[in-house]
């Protein structure tokens, strides 16, 4: 396994292989089972295997944990390492972003809703790198997790309108034993809250069953969601929202393929959940 | 010389030529000798040469000149042609931009100034048609004019900041025999109109004579210019800058590399020229 900072060897590396398939995992470091089951189905579609360990500076807003985010480079590569990766590129911010560095990637849609209005700025700086680290590592497949449902339809969106050429795979969303979603975040959660934070799955599981049930009024099932959450002391919801799983509108009444999604703080700790539930296969039973 | 409109068709011509040096010209077609000695040169550097015909709405203002700027397919084709073109696309609209488009990409810094300061999103249509049309045709090699100065400027930057792979290349301002520079809206100018055009060249080539004698003020060179400009009847100034040629700001005093840039109506037809003076060039004679 080749780890470097240096684009241009990550090029050149690149090009000697460039009549494998390159399958891509761009991460932010502090991997957990979420990221290493990206990797693993990324290492059983293609012969070549590229994963970023990249913290995005511009991704983060002024308030925001870029300085305090986990970071563990040395595990990270053992981790790696065990799972075959063939090649790891960690560059450095004066890499990716020289002093006058003044051209951006934006999704001005899908963006304004959901984290994008609690983070402005937020995907914009994941378009931006992104790309980046696709026309850097060229990649014919890349893989991203579903727990990043919304980072997920934009950079689809993004590779649509700007037509790149990779592919891009989206795999579910891992999750402890106890239900709550793999996150580099969870590191920051201490005793009660970790034990808390299990109420964000509880509060989707219950709204998928009240749709289930026939409940088809996001007002009622958000109050019962909004209820499961506001028990727990630590929590202090950002958003809650159940919206076209397409479009990100928010729904007036369910139907279709509806996106149950939420930012809750578990004391300071911003975490993100999702589900996604097709009425029409309640329908069918 | 293949013609087409399909983006599909194009990737797969591209990808059987993927081992030869893709050469790629970007135009807006109403195609001139500034056009065509680009497509000269990229014919000797490459053993591939692709040529885009799209004129790109989402890079004119609302009142601006998009329904009216010329168009004339066939005969674009037949002068590609007899270049030796090897492959023309020549997209619609509704094929760059679904009627959901919403990605774009954006310059933020070099932009702020010059077209850019009158022209309010032309450099953001122009950053995100042409990295559209990068990811399409995936040339080794792309050529500019360097007429359009600040347009350069800004996708080398692009080029830079996004680490596209692609090399720019840029060629001097073809000129007609009285020193017009070429340009595709040279065909709207009314008999009198074109003869006062000429005044754009006078302007710039006197400022460049009074700085070879020795003149470093901004201020003074401009009052000239502005002089020769208003003196003929048909003209309007939209801007003229003396501004450092790498980072666009503009000069208080006259050093090193200028850029004497300006942008004329002449009627209603808007015209832009341009000259570099190397001030060190004239230091050493």
């Amino acid at each position: 396994m080749i780890v470097t900072a240096s684009i241009n060897k990550i090029r050149a590396i690149i090009k000697k292989n460039k009549n494998k398939t390159i399958g891509f995992v761009p991460t932010m470091g502090a991997l957990h089972q979420g990221h290493l089951s990206l990797v693993r189905r990324a290492r059983k579609d293609c012969n070549f295997l590229v994963v970023s360990i990249f913290v995005n500076p511009i991704q983060f807003g002024p308030k925001e944990d870029f300085k305090n985010y986990p970071r563990n480079l040395k595990k990270d590569i053992q981790l790696l390492k065990k799972e075959g990766v063939d090649l790891v590129f960690s560059p450095k911010n004066e890499q990716m972003y020289f002093y006058d560095f003044s051209v951006f990637v934006d999704e001005v849609e899908l963006s304004q809703t959901l984290c994008g209005k609690s983070r402005p700025g937020h995907f914009k700086g994941v378009c931006t790198v992104v790309s980046k680290l696709f026309n850097i590592v060229n990649p014919d497949i890349a893989y991203f997790g579903q727990k990043d449902y919304q980072q997920v339809l934009i950079i689809k969106r993004m590779v649509r309108d700007l037509n790149l050429s990779v592919k891009i795979k989206v795999l579910p969303t891992v999750r402890e034993k106890d239900n709550l979603a793999m996150s580099s975040r969870n590191v920051y959660l201490k005793p009660q809250a970790r034990k808390d934070s299990v109420c964000l799955y509880e509060a989707l599981t219950f709204a998928k069953k009240l749709i289930k049930q026939g409940q088809r009024s996001p007002e009622e099932i958000l109050n019962k969601m909004r209820e499961i959450i506001t028990s727990k002391e630590s929590t202090k919801i950002d958003y809650m929202i159940i919206a076209d799983a397409e479009s990100l509108k928010e729904l007036k009444v369910i139907k279709g393929k509806a996106l149950i999604s939420l930012a809750v703080y578990i004391d300071e700790v911003r975490l993100i959940d999702n589900i996604v539930v097709n009425i029409k296969s309640f329908m069918k039973k």
